[in-house]
This record gives structure tokens, C-alpha cells and sequence, in this order.
């Protein structure tokens, strides 16, 4: 059963344990006096743990999966400031016995639920190309399962399943709530925008056992990949209805994608050149920022501090108390 | 009456024409063959024109008041692809009898509702400390009076009579719009945040007879002047109340303030280390850029393109038929 | 026939001209004794002249067509250091009429023979993938019609007919010059990356009349729009040949086109990730800097001065020595 | 007696010792054959050292006081190519006996001379109002306390008690030797603009027990922090004398704490707009890298090297021996 | 005489004048009825006027010499804003007859004063090798001559004749008024150093009829071309000598020149890596914006405005009371 | 026998060796047990090995020498991931009788042929001036000994003896075979400058037996230093032939070497300012990033991963098999 997992984010020192990890990494060592020792990395969901087996033959060594489960019996204990398992016995664990969700970081909320309120927003479009559009990517299983499962980033933000799906649920709700505040803003092309703004992450990135960049994802990167999506979507819908879709509107999808990062440093190929692309990159990432810095102060391990550890791509510190004041 | 002018944004060629204008500047010249002529700039709120008048005087000359009004009576032609106005006779207009209104620009909404439904919305604060401040700074008259004639800036976004409220109102109707979004933003820092952010303005800007910065707004700025006014308002109420202010309040709203431009780049003395702070930032910058992506679609001179004029603050073109797929 | 016209840039003062140009803009103005003249702007594809005619109608100025041709009668004469004509008689030209090589710049080589010497050097690739890939590509006519005619871009290097193709030729010869100097470097990527790296371009620039962007250039721009059309003709071939195209080659194709611009600023929205792509930057980057040396030299206005004027693109002043010591 | 101290950084290998330290963290660890230790960070002044304890007990650990003193008996020996303290018995020792400058680095020079030869400098100032605002600063008994405390930065330079001090005589001695050569530099506002400029540090950094940054201090910074003291301690001048402080003194004395860090990139929110902002801006700098790179060059722990290791701040190694050719 | 000359920059509208100016550049035109006319710039060392004579021939335009001397008679008067002079009659005037002061701006210092007290305060200098140095270096006539007049800048700062003598002298001044301040800074480097930082200037400008870069200097630069000068200078002395200058001196002087930009981005080959680099980069750079602040705020056409116009260099507009409070 | 040795970057856990090694660092530690062991890392130009002896005594310890040669006996082992050397006996080793190249890596071609090639090259020069100045610089017989045995940079590109001559006549080869293609180049400036573009590495890199930077390298550096190297032999030939080189010819060479990296932020004092500058420039870059990328792809040490690791100079991953598609 899943919940009777104990997640290695709650591990105090001195537990005493008998359950399955991943395993990140294995060496064999040596020490001092000479004797075999295993030393690898245990992992779930919450985060890892360095873990030391004494006196190991080879033959132990070697039974250990490096990206595959560990059933692990030991005990943790304190060591230089941070926690270590000390493993007594472990012996391999299939991968298909694994309850998948505890190893991978995944969203808390109910995929299903956000997936039905994304399409509820979307159904606020009227351009009919545009809601043919939409269609057809609702339709497409393969895509719209990754959608579901796909992480909206590596480390940033939102880096977990259904972290995609998560984040741009919440900007399509912030439009949602600002439309009514800018009417000469097109609607038609701020929402889809908003539900394509990050879809080519569904193929750069890989989240099957655990998180990474495709090839194509590094050498191409999702904002080239979202607007050739857009670009083959499109030209499957003008054979199938045997009629063009209005290149206006194609081009604009596109220029949203390809802007939304906002300035070239950031990677995108295109600044903002309409309103809705700037209405969109703002959404965007204050939505992102808002994960950072929450998350980074809900994660600080200093419970004494004012401020977390220095955030290198914010280049500040955050003060903790601003939500409870 | 106000609404009998023709104002300078319709004039069409061969116009004739008998109203007052405000004067920019003046010159008198000689054209080739010897003669005087009078050459000057003539503006009201929604433009400015260049104007001659041939074989003056210098007495004329001498009588047309440079930063005053002028009664103006002549006709308007084409000279080198832009209109310009030939003046048959002027004479001097006393200030007191113009509508200024037409002479600066203004919002084009009410400002007393805008202020109600500011204060309308900053009522949904809870703290006793914050309260207190607001109230104290909604009953300071001069202030007030000069929060709803203020420009929210020279030339970037709202640059007119009222533009600080208007803008201000924007972010704080967004604000109130996307609080709902992320729970865990502490709204009690975020509205006054909104409110205080360009205060400063009030004092940076000077906009009497026209818009242009005090010398303390060059030598200080907006950034800093607003958090000295917290500072000064928190003082007097610490003095009327006896009581400290908490200080962590000050701060941070203080620190709202100093960080809304974002990056160093932009006058910020400090970066966004709140969530609270992000979220102004990104509301602020979004309304700005609503602005002024409008307005330059809405005044591109040129009506065959499909895309405006460089930009050279966001360094693109605009395309100019995004709103009307 | 078009040898006897006489270009713009070959007048000199006091010239009697009787020939056909194209109108760029037209204003009509009065003196400053109050008689009407017409002011245009007339050009030829080695430039523009201002052009006067005094005392002139309503109708005659009603009957220049502006982006038309007009048929024109007069002499040249200096005006404040540059040269004007003043004309005579005018009548519009019907543009049927008109030899349009001698009002758009081109290139001076054949481009037919350019072609030719592209697709030999292009038959140096093995890779039968690729093969193929050129092939379609080559038997696109309406493609290689427009990559034959398109200019490289509006102004900073090849801004004339035929450009992209003496450019694109230019790098591949570089390349086929090198490649024996670096044999870790893939050919079979090279290649065809120096013949795509800029194919965008024949979408994203218009070149019927004159030189310009089209609407979807300057939303979704040659980079993008380069990386789609590699999408495109894959699939194509995919569909045809019922075989999937090596995902990687299309994937480093695309990576190729994506990064060439070599850095952010410029508009990459990938940074070189394989030599190849270096090796395109490079090659890229000299071609373009030669043409803009060398004809900011040629064509620096002051026979005198040892230095060309400021660059701006390039941050100096060129000596224009160098080449004959 | 303090004298007979033996500082950090004057140990030798094979030490033995038995003396006080400050506690800056510590841990309990294993070693491989299971025994308990006790492993901390011991400070002083002059740097700190790792220590070591084997074989303790719980007992033991849990009565050392991190961020407090500890009586320590023990030698030192070399490890890994550091130091290291091995300690044979320790015992907590109470604040109050320890000589507190032995733990916190200070100024070398004496405190109340540098600040009587600072006010000796001030007295040049001739504006009636300037004086009185340096008379009601020199009387601020709690700030003059600070001023005479404060470092003038974590790290940068003067990293010390009493360095904020140290550095402003500094500056304030560099203005008096140059101000004769810029006969048209206006002494009054130089000589208080060294005082004030950076005079907020005195509450932006923390300094009681180490040093640190305030909260404060974090948020809103010494550059704000000195423009809000400066017009708190006009405004309380004007209440006193019922008379206005003239507004372009208290502008001007602002701008310069505004802009001494000279760009926006090192948080300054406005840029010199004054003969004297610049002034004082070259001056606090050439004091500050003076500082920089005389302490980097004596401080270099290898004797053998030419130049000292990279300075991340300067972007260079120093060349060590420019003093003593 | 010199001094009964009437300089451009005090004339007044309505003025006669009979007297010799430097001609700029000179265009024959066309009035709308057809005579010709005469437009020149003419100049003198305080700035240039626009002049037009009407009515002229070809033959008097032909005799108007460009960068040559012209006698003439005319008055000034205001068109569009700024002066023209309006001429009667002209003729050219010999070079030699001229007084060349009044064409080209010059320090308003004795050159030989300047010369006698930089020398004097090099003679605090104590090391042998570099006493012998500075005397090889004050002995080299036509060094020493272009040295007493070459400018110190084109347009940044003193860009005049004696310029760069004036402003080495005052940077020679500022260090010898602050090396007493800092006893650890090396002065037989720091004054050596002054003297020649800027040192490549004299052969980097072209300073004889009026103000520009020799073509060396264009493809060299003053930094390069003064680390070359103490090469040969030093090797010079090694003849003579027959000793080795000892090579570390050399190095250092060289690194101070190159290093004395202080940043890459301003053409420094290397950053400061010696206190004593530091040292002489903020009094170069505090000089120079001494320059630049005082002369723009006493050059400010509009007497009524409280700030200069925008200065781009600097970013800024300079408040232009700040030394008379 | 060089042969026989087993390099270091060949070395398999459990070998056992007997054999010599530099030794770059030393270090006497004690374990946890109280025994003592030395600690160091061995060296051969293909890396260098952590090493360990237990239980030394300081007799032991003394006679190892630092960056002196060691003879080794032991074996290898796996320790946390990385190899170290377990020795059982050492003893110092007389440098003489070493065979150095086993300890400084070296390029793998023959200096020999690789330089007359480069002269061979250089023979295409057809003027007169340039021709002397290169045969003196071939027969500097001290300079061409360095120039042979140089590296290009310390880790950049080339870090190895040969290094300069090897990039040298790549860039060469390149210059030669792309000379053809741009007729208007001038190739008897592009070929000395490819030659002197990095000469001056020949003094700046120290690279006897270790790889460094000289003391003048670090303050002047190599860009300086080449344009030094050119005005000393070019005065030389003057001397020699009492006639005078070209000054054009001297300034176009140094003016190579000024801009050949292109921009200020990599140490450029001058921009490319005629067509040969921007030529090499772009063929240094290329033959620099090609060597840096192959490397990187050869050396990086994960056999399974399609990326390497992060290059933080070119600030990506490369993909590993664009070469073997």
C-alpha cells in the first residue's frame, strides 16, 4: 500500500527500515583498513540519501541496479550534518511490483479534474479554425496523455508529473479572471496561446523513470517544437476539411509561442509584437516565480533563518515570513 | 464650451479655423526674399502643429506668448506630408477664461469613481496596521488631489492627467482578480503594495501647464521618494497612535516598492525577494505593456501597414490586427 | 533595352534625363510665394533621387503613382550637397512596360549557373537520407524559384535578387573549401546545413516590388520558418517513401538552421551543440562580414578620407586601404 | 588578560593549547568502526579551524553551545594540508568573562580619534544648514554609537568593527586633499555627502555578536536606508528650528547616497547628475579597492606565487610584489 | 591682434562683422526662383556658424577656400531658432597672416608652466631606473612637443590643444595629493604611471589645422601605441646603458597603461591586476568627468532650465546648481 | 623506453605498476586510528591519479618532490568512483633521466614538418616588405624554438607543446585554401597576420615543466605583446636596411593582432576594422571551437550518454555522434 511508504524527506536519525528504493548510483570502496564497503545513492519521490553497506562481497555489489529497485533493510544515522542509511541486508526488487507514483515526483492534484477545467476554459474561444484546433489536439490521445504527464520543467518550476498540465491550468485560469480587464485583448488568441505556450515540453523532455531532456528536446528545444506542432496540427486539418486555415492565425500561435519567453537571452527567437503575446509571457511567469519562491521558502532546511539560501536564478535571498505576517 | 473645439488630432487639410491654442515655442524668420515671418509650434492635449504667419511684424512677434494661449484664426494645409497651420491673425488669451482640459491631456474615465473603487478595493484588508495606514493616507487631502491628477509617466504608459490612478486602479483590479489564484500570497501586503508602488509619482511628475519632472523627482525618484512617504506616514501615525508600527510591515512594504521595476537595470535598489513583490511586478509591467501595445496600434499614423512603427522601449513592430481576427 | 538607361547613382550635375522610375513617395507642397510644386522621392535599383517640379497642378500631382512608374523629363542639379532633379513633364508608365531588373538590385552573376554549382557541390553528400532530402528539395520548383530570387536580407549583407543563393553558394564553396582541413567533420551534415541554414528567408522576405518582410517573417521569422520547412519536407518524403526519415538527422538538421546565428542575441534559440554547427556559424558570419566590408568600402561616398564612415553594426570605421598596399 | 591570546591564525602544527573559542557549528559523527566524535568549527577574530573530539559521548555534545563560547583543551595538527584543533576536554565558558574584540576583527586604528579627526574635517563645511545637520547628526548619541561600530561591509572591504568608520575618514581625507585642485566643486555638499554616503550601513548590517545582515537591512538597503535617515533627521531639524530646511540641500545630499555606487547594476536607483555625486562616487571607490587588493596581496596564503589566487569581485589575479620594486 | 577678434560663441543677432574665419565646407544652391546662392560652415576655435551669401556666382563659389581662411563682411541674425550670418562679400585669406589660436581651441593654461610643474612633481620619483626613465623621456624634443599640445580627447574631454598636458597634470596633482593617504601604494610607479597613461595620445591624434585621428592611431589606439613608446623608450635607454632595464618595472608601467580603462568594454586589453593601476584608473576617470559634468553644465544653452540637456555618454542630465547652493 | 610506459589515462582498477610519475602535490595525514599516511597526486601528461601510502613515516614524506619525479610501485584501485594509486614503495627520481614528453602533453604531428609547411605557406606573400619581415622572424632562431614548442592557450584550445605552431598552420591551411574564394582580400595581409596573430603566446605561457602563465603574460599578455614583437623587428629591419617599412604595412599587422578576438569583452583593444581582421578572427574561432569540441566529445568520460557534460565556456552540451550518423 502506498501511503505506508516513510519518505526519505521525513527520515530522522536512528529509524530503523524495510522497504524499496531507486537507486541512483553504486560504488565499492575500500576502507582504511582495508576491509569492501558499498556506497550508492538511495531515491523516491522526496528527494535521496546516501547509503553505506560495511563489509560487502563483490557479488552484493554487483546484484545492486543502478536505476532499477532496492529492498533495503537498515537504519539511519546521522553523519557530518546530514543523514545516511546503513544498510544491514538488500536484495533487488522488480520494477513492476514498484508503486511508479512514489519514486517519481508527481502533482497533488487530480490530473483528470485539471485536464476538465483546462478544455472548460478553452471552450470560451469562438474563432471556430481555433475551437477545430483545439479539437483535434483534445482528440490527439498519444499528445494529450503526455500533456497529462509531462513535467513543466526540469528544475525551475513545477518539475514533476503533471507539472505541465499544472502550470498552464494556472495561467489559463489567470487569463481567464484578466480578460474581462483588457477587452481589447483577443481572447480567441490568448487562450490557445496560453494552452500551447509550453506543449512542445510534452517531446523535450523524458519523464518515464525519471526526469531528463530528449535528444531532439536538446537540440531543438520546446519552443521550436510547439510551433511545429502547431504547424502540423494545422496542415492535418486543412487536408482533412479540405480548406485553408486562415494564415493570420496560424502565424499568431506561432509568434506567441516563439516570443513567450519574453527576450532573447532567454531563448526565444521572436520578442512580443502583439498585445496578447505580452499578456501571456507575464502569466506565465508570475505563475513560475510564484512556484520558486514559494517552494523555496517552504523547502528552506534552516528553520531559525529570516531569509532562504541565496536563489542563483532570482540572484536574492527570500524572506520566509511574508505570507504569515 | 468645451466640446465645440476642433482639436488638433482631426484637423484635415483646408480647414479654417478660429479657437485658442497652447503656444510651445516661437521664431521669427526670414524667408529668401527678405521678408518676416513668424514661425511657432501651437498644441493642444490631444497634439501639437507646426504654424506660420507671413509678413509679421516684430511687434507681433513680441506679443505671442510662449507657454500661454493664443486666439488663433487661419487654415490648415499640407506642407512636406504633414499638415501645418497658416495663421491669418492671433492675439493673446487670457489663461483663466481656457478649459484646461483641453489643453492636457486626461484620463478619459471618472476620477472620483476610479478613487472610490480603489479604496473600494484596498477595503478588503485585514490588518489593523495596514488599515490604519490607508486611512491615514486616504485622508491626507494634498496627497490625494494630487494621486488623481497625476500622469502615471512622461511618455511610456498613462501619460496623462489621471494616468496614475487609471494605472494604479488597473493593477489593483488585476491584483484582486488573481488573489484567489495563489492563497498562500498574502493579499494584506499585496493591495497596499499595488496602491503605494508609484506613489512617489505624485511628487516626481510636475503636470500644471504640462507634463515634465520636479527637480526632486530627477535628483531622487519615484522609487525612493515613495518609500521615504511610508516612512514619514508610519512616523505620524506612530506619533498620533503611540504605538510602533511594525516594523516588518514598513519594510516590506518599503521593499514592494523599491523592487517594482524588477531589475537593477530599471532603478530598482533592490530585487523582488517576496512572493508579494513578483506578483506586483508582474501586474504592473502587464498593464504598462497593455498600454502602450495599444496606443501604438491605435495611433500608428499609417493605416495601409499591417504593422506599426519600431518601438525602440520593446524593440519590435507591432502587427496591428491581433484583436480583430 | 535596358543598357542605355542611366542609373541613379551614376548622375551628375546637370544632367537632361528622359526616362522611366519608380515613384517611392510624392507630397505636394506650396512656396513660400504661395504656388503649388510637387516633391517625390524617384528610384532606380541603384537608388533614389529627390525630384522637384514647380508650379504643378492638383491633377498632375493626382496622376504620380506612388510604388508605380513614371515616365520623366528633366535635368539634375546639387542642392545642399546632394543631388535633385527637376522635372519638366512627367507621365505614369505602365509597369508591363518596364524592365523590373533595372529597378530592383540583383545580383551580378548567373543565377542559373549559381544554382547549378550549389547542387554539384551538394552531390558530395553520401548519406542517402539526405540525398533524398535535397532531391525533394531541389524538385520543389516554386522553392528553389523564390530561393533563386530572394535576397539574402533588407540590408546588412546581399540586399538584392539573388542574394540568398550567392550567399548560400558562397558558404557551401568555403565549406567544400575546409572540410578536407577537418575530417572529424560530418560533410553529410555540413552540406545540406549550409544549404538550409537560411531557406527561411524565401518566406520570411518579400522581393516583388521591393525588398521587404512579409507578415510572417516578422512574427515567426527565416529561423523558425527554416526548421518547419525541414519538418514539412520529412514528413513528405516519409509519406512517399513509407520510411521513417533517422530522426536524428532531421533533429541535427534542424539544430543546424536553429543555431547558426551562434548567440541568443541574434536570435538563436539554440547555442552550437555539435561542430558542424560551429563550423555553418562560422563560415556564415565570414561570408557576411566580407560583404559588408568590402562594399561599405566600395561604396563609401568621401574619395578622400582614409576611413570609411561609422558602422554601426560593426562598431568602427573601415580603412579602405587594406586591399591594395 | 587579552594580549595573551593565541590567535587562529598565527597556529603551527603541534601546538598545545588551552584556551576559548567561539562555537560556530557542530556535529556528531561516526567513525567507520562505530565509535561517536565530535566534530566543530572553533573562531576567533582572526579566522577559524576545524576541530575534532573522539570518542565523546552525548553528553558531551550536547553541551557545546553553538554561536557561544567554549573552554578548550587540545593541540593542533596538520591534516589534508589544513589545520585542525584535536581536543582532549572542553567546557562551556560564559559570555560575559570573554574579551569580546578578541572574537570580532576591529579596526587597528583608535575609534574616538578617527571620529574626532571626521568631525575635525567637517567643520570646513560653511552652509549654515549643512552644519546644523551635521551638529544634530554628531548628537545622535545611538547613531554616533553605530557609526563608530558598524563595519563598512560583510566582505567586501573593511569587513570589521569600526570599518564603516575607518572607510569614511578614509574618503573624507581623500575629498579634503583634492577639493583644493576642483576649485569649483562645492565643498558643502562633498563633505557631507562622505559622511552620509554610505550611512545606512550603520543599520543595514548587524555587527553584535558577528556579522550579518538585518532584516531590514535585506529588504530595503543601506542606500535607501541612508536617504530615509537623512529626511528624517532634516524634517525633525525643521520641527525644532520652525524653519525650512532648503529643499534642493536635502535633494541634492539624497542624490549623492543615491548614486554613489555609481550604476544601476550595483543597486544604485539614480546615476551622478552632479559634479560632486562623481566626486564622491571615484573616491569611495579608489578607497575601496585599495582596501580590495592591498588585503588580497598581504592575506595570499602562498608565498611562492607572483600573483595571488583569482579574485572573483576584480576579475584578475594581483600581482603581489608592486609595492617593493 | 588676437584679442580684438569677436568669437562665434558671443555673437548676438544683428551684429556687423569684418573679419577671418576657417571655412568647414561650402554647397552652391538654388533659391525656389532659381538664383543661386552660397551656403558654407564657418568656424573659429569657440564653434561654427551656418552662413549663406545670396546671389553669388560660380566663380566666387570657387574661390572659397575648404579648410582654408576666408575674410568676411556680414551681419548675423536669428533663423529658426539659432544665428546665421548673412554675408556681403568675402575673399580668401593666407594661412599664414592667420592666428592660429583663434581657429583652434586651447588650454587656458601657460603650456610651459604646466610642463615645468609636471616635471617637478615626477622628481618625487625615487627609483633610479625610472628617474632615468622620465629624463630620456623629457629630453625627446619632438616627443615633449607633440606632448605640450596634443588634446586629450576628440570630444570626450579636454579636446584641445594642451589638453592632455593639462589633464596629466591635474591627475599628477590628485596623486601626489593622495599618496600620503595610502603609505602601501607604490609612487615611483603611480607617477610614472600618470605621465605616460595616456601617452599614446600624442601620436593617436592629429592635431595641426584642426582635431582628428591619424590613421595609425584609428587601427592602433593610444593604449597599444603607448605600451609600444615605453618598449622602445626602454630599449633605448638599454643601448645607451648597456644594462638591462629591469624587466618587471617595464611589464608594470606597460600593464598600467593598458589596464587603465579599467573595463574591457572600454578597449582595455588587460584589468587592473596592481593597487597602483586601481589607483590612477579612478583619478584618470574622476578628471575627466570633472571635465565633462563643469563644461556641460557651463555650455547649457538654455540659461532657464535647472538641468542640462541629456548627455549620453553619462546617461544623465546634470543638475546645474549644485555649486552655487 | 617511452613506449613501454602505461599512461595514466589507460589505467584499469587492479593494476600493478612500477614506474615513474611527476608529482604535483603532497600531503602527510593521519587516519582516524592515529596512523600516518601520505597522500598526493602523480602526474603524466595524460592526467594525473590521487595516490596514497599507509603507514609512512615523515622520512618518507620529506624525501617525495614536489613537481619533481617519483618511481613508483603499487597498484590501482576503485575508490568512491574514481581510480587512485595504492603505492607500496616510492622513491625520488633524477629528472634527467626522464623522457619529458611522457610528461607534458604534445601534439601529435611533427613540429619539424608542421613549420616548414607553415613557411611554405607564407611563401605566397608577394610583398617585398612583408616577405623581409618574415624571413627575420624565421631566423630569429630563439623565437622560432618557442614558437615550435608553444601551446596555443592553457586549456582552452591546444593546451599542449606544439600547440601554437599546430593552430597556427591550421588556420593557415585555412586562410590558403578560403584566400581563392574572396579575391578582393588581400592575402599579403592575411597570411603574416594568421602568422603573428598569437606570437606573442610564445612569451606569454610559461611551458618548461609545467604549463603557466609568465609574469609579463599576465600583466601585457599576448595580444600586447605580439604588436611589441612586430614594432621591435620591424624597427630591426630598419636598421638593417636603413630604409623604412611601410608604416601602413606595420599598423594593418598590429592592427590583426589588436582585433583578431573580435570584441572588447574578450580583450580586444581595437575591433576589426578592415576585411583581414574579420577573417581571421572568424577562421581563429573556427579552428579553436573545432578543436574544442571534438575534445570535449572525445574525452567526455560517459560512454552511455548521447551529451557530454556542460561546457561552461560555450554554455551548452554537445551531442556526441554528429559525426557518425
Amino acid at each position: 500500500m502506498k501511503s505506508q511508504r516513510r519518505f526519505i524527506n521525513q527520515f530522522m536519525p536512528g529509524e530503523t527500515l524495510d522497504q524499496v528504493f531507486l537507486v541512483r548510483d553504486k560504488d565499492l570502496r575500500t576502507t582504511t583498513s582495508g576491509s569492501l564497503y558499498l556506497s550508492c545513492t538511495l531515491c523516491d519521490k522526496t528527494g535521496n540519501i546516501p547509503a553505506r553497506m560495511w563489509q560487502v562481497s563483490e557479488g552484493i555489489y554487483n546484484s545492486v541496479p543502478v536505476a532499477g529497485f532496492l529492498q533495503v533493510k537498515g537504519r539511519t544515522e546521522q553523519y557530518r550534518g546530514t543523514l545516511q542509511l546503513i544498510m544491514d541486508a538488500c536484495r533487488p526488487y522488480a520494477a513492476e511490483k514498484v508503486t511508479m507514483a512514489d519514486f517519481l515526483p508527481a502533482t497533488e492534484y487530480d490530473v483528470e479534474e485539471m485536464w476538465a477545467e483546462l478544455l472548460e476554459i478553452l471552450r470560451a474561444v469562438k474563432d471556430k479554425h481555433i475551437r477545430l484546433l483545439i479539437k483535434k489536439l483534445a482528440e490527439d490521445r498519444e499528445l494529450v496523455a503526455k500533456f497529462k504527464r509531462a513535467p513543466a520543467a526540469m528544475q525551475m518550476h513545477h518539475p514533476f508529473l503533471g507539472g505541465l498540465l499544472e502550470h498552464t491550468l494556472n495561467v489559463a485560469r489567470a487569463a481567464r479572471a484578466l480578460l474581462p480587464l483588457y477587452p481589447k485583448i483577443n481572447a480567441d488568441l490568448v487562450l490557445p496561446g496560453v494552452f500551447l505556450h509550453d506543449i512542445g515540453k510534452t517531446d523535450e523532455l523524458a519523464y518515464d523513470v525519471s526526469l531528463g531532456y530528449t535528444d531532439r528536446g536538446q537540440l531543438v528545444g520546446h519552443v521550436t517544437m510547439g510551433a511545429v506542432m502547431v504547424e502540423k496540427k494545422i496542415e492535418q486539418i486543412e487536408e482533412e476539411t479540405s480548406e485553408q486555415f486562415p494564415p493570420a492565425l496560424r502565424d499568431l500561435l506561432q509568434h506567441i509561442i516563439l516570443s513567450h519567453h519574453g527576450v532573447h537571452e532567454y531563448g526565444a527567437p521572436k520578442l512580443p509584437s502583439i498585445p496578447e503575446a505580452f499578456f501571456i509571457h507575464y502569466l506565465d511567469n508570475l505563475d513560475a516565480k510564484m512556484y520558486m519562491t514559494i517552494s523555496a521558502i517552504e523547502n528552506d532546511p534552516d528553520p531559525d533563518a529570516a531569509f532562504t539560501s541565496y536563489n542563483r536564478d532570482l540572484q536574492t535571498r527570500f524572506y520566509k515570513h511574508s505570507g504569515q505576517l
